[in-house]
């Protein structure tokens, strides 16, 4: 449970900033060089690698070097942390709606004239 | 287009803490005052206070003061945009799956080998 809400603390650091949140759209598309993906950023290579940096120590891209190439590829299975995690707020919200119900349910006055004809 | 990232700079910048999540998820039940949400939380008020203030500067709460009481509510349309966010995600790798599907269809061989019968 820790080990998840850690996990959950680094995914959204990671996508509170416009720069990474495209890096991983990007990245949606399928694997990409780093030197490939930096051309299409209006910023410089140092400014960059800081983004990706915090992409990966933060599990939602995968680098690996081959030769003097590092190639980023996305983590969908970290994606899926947030869709987890709002399926879980959904759950609350659909209780608390069942209980307003129940309770609307409960007090319905034209029920309760049913009930009692 | 630059307001809906800086929206969602903010809601990720505030989700990436566990304290500010589970006060999202306790207010997912219904708007709770701050003294009844700080009783569940083992922290000092002022710590309290400055995630009840990051949440409220972020959009993802409201607070409203009534005489001495501060109560909080949650705004569920702001973590919508997290689900249009994950939505706008899952249509970038549907269409990288169906160029995928679409090139390994051209050059099926089986399928080669039926139009050559």
């Amino acid at each position: 449970m820790a080990q998840y809400s850690e996990a959950l603390d680094g995914v959204f650091t990671a996508l509170a900033d416009p720069t990474r949140r495209e890096v991983v759209r990007r990245l949606g598309r399928g694997p990409m060089s780093v030197g490939d993906l930096h051309r299409e950023f209006p910023m410089t290579l140092p400014s960059f690698m800081k983004h990706v940096r915090t992409l990966e120590a933060n599990g939602l891209i995968r680098t690996a070097k081959t030769g003097r190439v590092r190639t980023c590829a996305l983590r969908r299975d970290r994606l899926a942390l947030v869709d987890d995690w709002l399926a879980d707020q959904r759950r609350v919200w659909e209780s608390r709606t069942d209980r307003l119900e129940a309770y609307l349910t409960d007090t319905d006055p034209e029920q309760e004239t049913r009930e009692q004809q």
